[in-house]
């Protein structure tokens, strides 16, 4: 009998907005497994901490960058895919011995998360399980108590990472949008908003549902490059109802 | 002192993907509110039923239609907006009374919910609290083990109410998708999937996490309407990485 990956998500920061199931499977697991910058403890592990088994085995995966690369850079792309083969076979070790592994993930595993490139490798041979998480965005507009969608609203989910014109194109034919990835891209995001008549509704959030939180109009947000974890949403349509 | 009005996302319908800050609020709460439709326990309620405090007021708001209607129909939208202010006149009457109230909503709250109505009538008046839940559709695509969306993947999410011409073309303009509001829209939604050369890739999911769970490819699915629980996912681009 080999193990069970389990793919859990553990939300968006705030450790109360881990799911029951997830905090059941981390108490449960005899090996954990999470990403980590270069040096830092990893904010899946952050997150989960407290539900984490003791003395469980840890799978330590520390990101071959420690900035953000073009995603079709060839030495990008040549430096991840070991990178996830390697960090595969770690879990798949573990597997083929009987333990259980519960990979850590931020937010949800299967929505822009690194999980699934271990997913796609370990599933064809191991049993797996996903247990869905709160995404960043849903912890964003909570916490800037900004309804999202109604009715028969279309919602575009957009990285930051896109140019210029495509940005336009998209939020001006949306009616929500939430913009991922902003980083250095703000001032494209900005403009790209400005265009698409849609710069003074969007709301900025940085570091949503952590203690460090910080929400704002956009266009009254300084210039300045925005930390990693940080959106742009622009609310749908308000329905007079 | 006037209450708290806190709007509590459980979940796509798996008790055990509540978060542990739902659980703890329902708990506390000294009443709850929840929609249903007529005849129906009401499906927030059926998912938090394990956490509500013994004796805990509860407050039912009956949808005033059984079967679905155009939202642009005027007299589903004055039947709508008299329903919403009773509801959300019955809630301020607990808070004026200095009670905390927790709406319990499926899925998100901000995320195509009923709660956005009563949250925009009561929030300028009361303290209001926002918990994210794990949305349909992430519950789906973890079931479904279906990953979505990659690197700089365009997610777009469509209520399937949309004409097929706009679905066609939003559906060709996209890496991934997800189509909410299935229902009687299904043929519509498959013609528009095939004409947008999605179709084969295309994922049904009805009652997705629930016991009753049913994932197929969509192509495979006999012709019939689907239940309300049901949606489609087309998931983003597969990365050779």
């Amino acid at each position: 009998m080999t193990g069970t990956l389990y793919c859990v998500g553990v939300g968006p920061g705030d450790p109360e907005l881990m799911t029951l199931k997830a905090a059941r499977i981390i108490a449960q697991a005899p090996a954990y497994a999470f990403f980590a910058k270069r040096g830092r403890p990893g904010h899946a592990r952050t997150t989960a901490a407290a539900h984490l088994r003791p003395g469980a085995a840890a799978l330590r995966f520390e990101y071959p960058f420690t900035t953000e690369r073009a995603v079709d850079d060839p030495d990008y792309i040549d430096a991840m895919t070991a990178f996830y083969e390697a960090s595969a076979d770690a879990i798949a070790a573990h597997l083929q011995t009987g333990t259980d592994v519960a990979l850590l993930c931020e937010g949800d595993p299967f929505f822009y998360g690194s999980a699934m490139y271990l997913f796609d490798r370990i599933t064809p041979r191991h049993a797996t399980v996903i247990v869905p998480g709160i995404t960043a965005m849903s912890g964003c507009w909570a916490s800037a108590a900004t309804p999202m969608t109604h009715g028969d609203d279309v919602l575009t989910v957009l990285p930051g990472t896109l140019d210029q014109a495509s940005l336009t194109a998209r939020l001006a034919g949306t009616d929500a949008a939430v913009i991922m990835k902003v980083g250095r891209n703000m001032p494209k995001i900005c403009a790209a908003l400005a265009l698409a008549g849609r710069l003074e509704s969007a709301v900025y959030v940085e570091r949503g549902t952590m203690a460090e939180q910080r929400v704002t109009k956009l266009c009254e947000r300084p210039d300045a490059p925005a930390p990693y974890f940080s959106l742009v949403l622009v609310p749908g349509r308000r329905r007079a109802r």
